[in-house]
């Protein structure tokens, strides 16, 4: 796993500083196009070009099955997530509708579920049949760590390969929201009962229970949560390390990455926890409902564009803040300068 | 004015019941897709169809003067209310460019610029060049009021005549945040110290300059600012008074209304009190960073969609927002269901 502490490279200052000029010339008021302003300059430098583009974008959705999902943590049964694999092969789930629209090439990758499909358009790249039960033993062991978060690398590698201008990761896995809920509490020491959310849709006492269940398990691993790989290890999830891995690789190779919910940053914090220098090529796309993802944001100093109350998964937050992205690119490039408007502003 | 008043139907509510029932039925957990369910839904009722679609949308820019721009309330000349109708005419504005991204049919309108042009893609609809410095007169006499909220009702009118699916308005004038805060402090009944912003980038002295001359104009015209309809024409401009008449029209003609920013919203403000049914036929796109628009926007307990520090005016705001009105539509119409997917969920 030492690949995931290789450097990664800083955005480019000097065309940052160009796109910070040229948005000056551009024929509205100073700073008048907010946030997408800010997405323009951040792509030049990142594409190290003076017309960020972003046509190509790249979905991967990591799905795997989770120990935990024995213990009633969520509304929904664990063979959901094997349904849902099924239902983004055929094109179904609100990924596939969002990935078709904004043009994006989508993939599933099983990283870790119970059965073994062999369905179009699924990628199969996994050690194991799910994760153990965090409960009583952890999550996962060395091996399958270390082959989930190589999974991850491997669909980056895929976008990289494609010459991608954005990489998203989605995940599937009933069960994760309680895996991601351990892993923040660990990593920003806060109690369950602050953080945990209810998820796909649990009651108030199914709450209750789920944060009982995640303050044991924390009690249980006390002693191996020491780094932010045995937290992933110990109370993570296949899907989970898969993004891990996916967004350090996305990074280590210059491709900008749109983080999507609460999952997604969790991983987020633990890419940025591994290797801090991640953060620079992240994005985030969108506050969600679950109740842990605000803490999340706040401890990696994020401000998402969009807050439209979702809290699906599977990526689709990330997909549709991405015409804010073509948008940006778009102004950054085709409007008009004062110059060329023969504007005079004084 | 008569017309303003003509009845307008409500959004059918048997279409907005199948809609939800609907939305429960796709394979996402109940509300997870947040505001994107209710948008679907809204426009399912507008549109009595049980499959929402937007494609065409309809973008409408009102240009005008503004007597009160000879006071120094810009951080711009007032000649770039005609430069920047020149610019759309070239397709070099920031309106320009997001139109042509989401394929929309653009339009500018000079409803009173100080100027008249002849100039590509430039309707001209006025009785007036430019209006009265509201600081020593009525900014329109009633002529110039009526022809303002008639030229905003015929470019409704085109928009409904290609079946458009959405209403976007749009505005320019140099000065115009001058008047919409004057309007707003008028219909708010609020100190102007509390509500005057930067507009477009006026330092804080100029904040108080501003803010100091619309106390002295609503202290001058006070007996005359009973109706909504005496506020617009003391205080008002014929680009927001145009914006007004476009969204009566729209309403009473069941085509949906995107609100861009404050200007925008004070309209929305305006023919919600001249006729307050108009208002179910609204959607508001973003929170603008002008300091008054969060009170308009709470005075229509209306919730943006986006809060991206935007505060460009000419719609460009609402257009940003229109890929996920058409996402909410795709989502609604195209995910699988429970069923389709054969997926149990108990």
């Amino acid at each position: 796993m030492k690949w995931l502490s290789d450097p990664i490279e800083k955005p480019d200052v000097h065309f940052a500083s160009l796109a910070r000029q040229h948005q000056k010339k551009l024929t509205k008021p100073q700073g008048s196009l907010g946030q997408l302003e800010i997405l323009a300059i951040r792509l030049a430098a990142m594409q190290q070009t003076k017309k960020p583009v972003l046509n190509r974008v790249w979905v991967s959705v990591f799905a795997a099955d989770h120990g935990i999902a024995v213990e009633n943590v969520s509304a929904y049964p664990q063979s959901v997530t094997v349904d849902m694999v099924k239902n983004f092969s055929a094109k179904g789930a609100a990924v596939n509708v969002l990935s078709k629209f904004i043009r994006a090439h989508f993939e599933a990758i099983d990283v870790g579920l119970l059965q073994t499909l062999d369905l179009p358009h699924l990628i199969v790249d996994k050690l194991s049949q799910g994760t153990a039960n965090f409960l009583n033993r952890p999550a996962m062991n060395i091996d399958q760590l270390e082959h989930a978060l190589n999974a991850g690398r491997n669909a980056a590698s895929r976008a990289v390969s494609k010459k991608s201008h954005l990489f998203i990761g989605g995940e599937m896995g009933i069960g994760n929201t309680s895996s991601a809920t351990a892993m923040i509490c660990a990593l920003l020491k806060e109690n369950p009962k602050v953080l945990t959310g209810a998820g796909t849709g649990l009651s108030e006492d199914a709450i209750k229970h789920k944060s009982n269940l995640i303050k044991q398990a924390l009690a249980k691993h006390r002693k191996n949560l020491g780094t932010p790989l045995e937290v992933l290890q110990y109370l993570g999830g296949s899907e989970i390390a898969a993004l891990v891995g996916a967004y350090i690789f996305a990074a280590q190779n210059k491709l900008p990455v749109l983080v999507d919910g609460f999952i997604a940053t969790t991983a987020a914090l633990l890419a940025v926890r591994i290797n801090p220098s991640v953060g620079r090529w992240f994005f985030y796309a969108h506050k969600s409902e679950e109740k842990g993802h605000q803490a999340v944001l706040e401890e990696l100093n994020a401000r998402p564009l969009l807050n439209l109350s979702m809290h699906l998964g599977e990526a689709s937050g990330a997909i549709v803040a991405v015409p804010l992205f073509q948008m940006a690119c778009k102004l950054h490039n085709d409007m008009a300068t004062f110059e060329q408007a023969k504007i005079t502003t004084k």
